[in-house]
């Protein structure tokens, strides 16, 4: 394989940011004085206390959330794997930029910026006001013949990602959301998810968008032999970077790409990152796997209704927010938890504490 | 006993406000045009439907939410069952008012009215601005010794609870959540809860606020013998008025009561309810029991870390919006859940339809 330096991605492996232990050791001090019983707030005096630790303050804000949506068509939509033709990926892109897509409905409600990226769709897309064009491709290859993506075009998914997060300012954006589109991206996903859990395509394939059971069996299969095709199966270890690597280029998405990219750079950047669902979550795991410190900025927005998103999760060691049997992607299900995380910064900083309020303690 | 005319309670026996079919078959065909593929939005979806058909318009709105907390003092205290002193329920009294307690900051963030009714505590209160002084009594009677209340005490808790309702416009609340505080309440709570459910006290019996383990095994043992005691345990009918009103007499407190006058009226009125944890859900599920037409108004906001509040969810037959690992009361998991109600109907009005954004179907 090229070296990473010369597909311009030695980024890659820069580490992330580290957290500041003083503020969150500070936070955790301050949740204990809130007028309350100790631990009742669950999981809210969790992500406080952790914002804290990434925002290196005892008080964290969210106030500026940005959302960037990245778009690309998949080869294996040829293969009957999806329940929506692949124009639909075309026609969102448009829907993200006119504002009736949920994530652009959602994105206006929380004050977020979106961003909508088009990586490279099956049939050509005229200009769009409001959508970055990056074409990597007219989508990945067919990953049941061959690899989804030139190494080329890896690099360029991955750095995508990269610039989307270098364009922000860490000093004002606290948090980051990567959603994505693409007809047939589930089926993309859960061959990653197999490969990256060592597991059968079983395990981790679900109905998408609503396809029938014939159709799930069917993608069952074509993930089964693709794995075999490019000897993702075999006793691999899926914590090499080299495995890590190939196997995203060999099956992966140009938007799946970009996500890692951007998660990455978002930890090294010092921005915390909200995961969305089954998608999301598997490039989250890609790139944990690329580099371990980026634990601390990874917060899970929720869990999908895709089967294979718990096993996912259970990779990644996180507890999802919100469990509302969402199954839409586009960052849908993170956007969905920003006030929860809102609503924890504001329980921190401005609930009494028992000495100013003159409650007694137990 | 008193007939409920005697009492004024013969407003308890009105029926709930019909739900409007029409306009929730609408939006139940609304969302079947949206851009997404159907279903994808989860609980949402089914928030979004639900609201229409109780506002009786085909695109439900969340604008106006009103938080009415009841605090009231209870006699078990003296039992030896909470990790707080008693006087921490009028010292939380005054912290609601300050805007220092969780629910006060809550209310704020979300633009929601706080009302903080005192129903009685031990020691008497002075005046406090913001607060509504409805004092029915020092707190409840010791229930491991004697009736909680007489019959007029609880019907002026009921009635209490009501009025806070009908001081409400109903053209102009869309949401109401009724909060609680009085130190030992989840004792009361679970007492009753033993007594709805015809279980022993040990399936519903928990930590509370905090408490250990040898107290929470002596928590136990108190309701076993009040149970005995009220004659509440043995073969009764927990669907018998009757019986409910005996029992939240017996071993009930002023602001469980209230909070089934509350839940009652709002009904009555046409405003839809969000339920907090364990305590406000044994108040609804008495509510329910009492009214078995309030289904349709009850929205579960949160599951408590509370381990008994499962068991009263499955009697109520709801899904919680969140599972935050919560268990603070004061109506803070509810106000919690109320952003995602908002962005249910957001993204219900507003979404594109597969016609206006000319997208394909699958």
């Amino acid at each position: 394989m090229t070296t990473l330096a010369q597909l311009k991605l030695d980024w890659l492996t820069q580490p992330a940011k580290p957290v500041c232990d003083t503020s969150q050791s500070q936070a955790e001090a301050h949740q204990q004085q809130l007028t309350k019983p100790p631990g009742s707030l669950g999981q809210l005096e969790a992500i406080a206390i952790q914002l804290a630790g990434l925002q290196g303050q005892e008080k964290p804000q969210i106030e500026q959330v940005h959302i960037t949506v990245f778009a690309a068509d998949h080869g294996i939509a040829n293969a009957g794997v999806s329940a929506f033709p692949q124009a639909v990926t075309g026609e969102m892109i448009r829907n993200f930029a006119h504002g009736g897509a949920a994530i652009a409905v959602l994105a206006k409600q929380l004050g977020a910026q979106l961003q909508v990226v088009n990586l490279g769709t099956a049939s050509e897309l005229e200009a769009i006001a409001g959508v970055e064009a990056n074409v990597i491709g007219p989508g990945t290859a067919n990953f049941a013949e061959q690899a989804a993506m030139t190494e080329t075009q890896l690099a360029q998914a991955l750095n995508y990602g990269k610039n989307c997060i270098d364009q922000l300012d860490p000093k004002t954006i606290q948090l980051f959301i990567g959603g994505e589109m693409g007809i047939a991206n589930t089926t993309t996903a859960s061959a990653l998810a197999a490969a990256l859990l060592q597991c059968p395509a079983e395990a981790v394939v679900g109905p998408g968008t609503g396809i029938n059971q014939t159709t799930q069996q069917h993608k069952q299969q074509v993930i089964s032999q693709a794995l075999q095709l490019h000897k993702l199966n075999q006793g691999a270890n899926p914590s090499d970077p080299t495995y890590l690597l190939t196997m995203l280029r060999s099956i992966g998405g140009f938007e799946i790409a970009a996500l890692t990219g951007a998660y990455l750079r978002a930890a090294q950047q010092g921005i915390a990152i909200l995961v969305d669902g089954f998608i999301a979550s598997v490039a989250a795991l890609i790139a944990l796997r690329l580099q371990p410190d980026l634990k601390p900025w990874l917060i899970l927005g929720h869990r999908s209704a895709e089967p294979g998103h718990s096993k996912v999760v259970e990779a990644l060691g996180l507890i999802p927010i919100l469990d509302l049997n969402m199954r839409l992607g586009e960052g849908s299900g993170a956007a969905c938890a920003v006030p929860l995380l809102k609503l924890a910064c504001e329980l921190h900083n401005n609930m009494a504490t028992f000495d100013s309020a003159n409650v007694s303690k137990g």
